[in-house]
């Protein structure tokens, strides 16, 4: 038989819900970041949207009961639920409009389900606009007020933190920094449909297709590489950034391209935001190292002087769980009254949003 | 006799001072952006910052006077002075530091200088943020809450309002549009000296030099333009624009890549910020639809669906005096109590800070 915890034992907390097209996952994050329980189920696009949503909700249940929360006390013991996913969807409405990685999903009132299913209030942001939020509020951007956050993996998203605000833009979605143009005639961008797009470049999928483009180059002009020893159908960036370390030629120079596109994209969002730090996140920063010391350089010969100055490049601490850490800053932050910084003395006028 | 308005007469008005590399400008604003009195004179960096700031700030009275305001009475007929200038500068602490467009002022207390001068508080800005707040706030883009102002002229400069605030970031120069990529291994961006800057294609000078460019290669082929009847020292950004309107093939195929390559970087701004509103001003905005057409079309047809929604752009209404009109809306803005339009009824609550 299940103990649950009295409401007020686990303190402030929110149901979190990171919608992927790859994976589902769901826990339960208290006020300090601290995560009671995190767990993750495929999302299994090609069953359609009301399976999916039924494993989602269903997981975000397990996910009160892991931390101790009975789902009949949640709207008692909980702040209320926060809801990332990839976008356009509509912040304001909690309607995911046409995720391109979920196919099918056609407005859907993931807020409207979510409120049904556990009695809280929810909120929904783009994934990229809550990983900013959740670097900002529990990870590597604490303690500051501008921050530019960039997620490398598939694809790049990303979101800002703007003068201690969370940014949505008009359109709600907050931004799309991997679709910046790096380089106006260069290759194509699949996501948008232009050419010289960061995310064509340095996405870990763009990373697979360059490398796998100079091994067919190569193996046309008779030359030998460490990345030809591969099957190009699996050839990933991890094998680039692996072989690059292992000084393979080659997979240096795709490497290179990678590092130095970029810091360009890096460059221009410094220019413009002037942020106090740059955070990255995402599958293809798991190469460390290997990728922030020749962006880290690159950025500080290339941004102009104050913006240089001022930005710092750093790995995200989410790791895993940023998607839900995501999911919890965003919760936090609308369901909780505003206390703006800038206008101390205020707080006690405001009124609760509860 | 000089007869002066009873401070109350003239409502709540600020005293602006616009500090550019070619000429200083001061003018008396009031609050709905009527420009009391508007006046220029040549900068003459050549004889050094103590000249150029003693006629600035005789400038600033003549300006007072003009509007009717005795100088002897500015601390209660003005609500301040705002002072717009070219970055790096220091907004918290109101010093310029060393523009570029500015040699030999290093560490100028302009603000310490200006309230000594007219005995009101002052305030310093980048005039490119500057700009955005007096479009956001007297212009073309009053009544949105997230606008992109870029001013094309000579450099490329500007600067943004996020979520109905004047945006400075970290740094306190509020960033620099003109410095994001379009064209990674390009024209060499004079001002920052990296290649492939928006400013490298799109201002002034660079529509210049690529004619010029284009001209002289032209010439080593035996071919005749239009703009080839023009000395190469005099042949600027509007004998381009004539001659591309005129039908002449080297012109139009110069106006072309101008137009695209600022299409180009106002897509990778319309992406990231998702604004209601792109504000376009400066001197090359002079040639109206020709420049607004095809960058309207080409952002429409690049930008990712919501972001292109979201934008429409336009141009700016501040014409020559944008730098003054710039200055007295950031004076507005930082003399003036916060009213946060987001927190109703915290207004009662915050001190004044004059």
């Amino acid at each position: 038989m299940t103990s649950y915890h009295e409401p007020a034992a686990i303190g402030r907390s929110v149901l979190a819900l990171d919608i992927g097209g790859t994976k589902l996952a769901a826990g339960v994050v208290r006020e300090d970041g601290t995560v009671l329980s995190f767990l993750t189920v495929p999302t299994r696009v090609e069953e359609g949207p009301d399976a999916a949503l039924d494993r989602l909700f269903t997981l975000g249940t397990s996910a009160l009961r892991a931390a101790g929360v009975d789902p009949a006390d949640a709207p008692r013991a909980l702040l209320g639920c926060g809801i990332g996913c990839g976008g356009p969807l509509n912040s304001v409405t909690g309607t995911l409009i046409c995720p391109p990685h979920l196919p099918g999903w056609l407005d859907i009132p993931v807020t409207d389900l979510a409120r049904h299913t556990y009695g809280t209030p929810a909120v929904l942001d783009n994934d990229g606009t809550a990983g900013a939020a959740g670097e900002w509020r529990f990870g590597a951007g604490r303690g500051t007020r501008h921050l530019v956050y960039l997620t490398v993996s598939t694809g790049i998203g990303g979101g800002f933190v703007i003068d201690g605000r969370t940014y949505r833009g008009a359109a709600g979605n907050g931004g799309e920094p991997g679709h910046i143009t790096v380089r106006s005639e260069g290759r194509l961008c699949r996501s948008c449909g232009r050419t010289g797009c960061l995310e064509a470049y340095a996405s870990g999928t763009s990373i697979a297709e360059r490398a796998r483009d100079a091994v067919r180059e190569a193996a046309a002009h008779g030359q030998r590489t460490v990345l030809a020893g591969i099957p190009l159908t699996e050839l990933g960036a991890a094998d680039v950034a692996r072989a690059a370390r292992e000084g393979d030629p080659l997979a240096v120079l795709v490497w290179q391209e990678t590092t130095d596109l970029l810091a360009e994209g890096l460059t221009s969002l410094v220019n413009l935001y002037e942020p106090e730090v740059v955070v990255l996140g995402g599958g293809v920063t798991r190469s460390g190292d290997q990728l922030l010391a020749p962006v880290r350089e690159k950025v500080a010969g290339l941004a102009m002087g104050p913006a240089a100055a001022a930005a710092r490049i750093v790995l995200a601490t989410g790791g895993d769980r940023a998607g839900v850490l995501g999911a919890a800053a965003i919760a936090f932050e609308r369901l909780t009254p505003r206390r703006d910084t800038e206008d101390p003395g205020t707080e006690a006028a405001l009124p609760s949003l509860l």
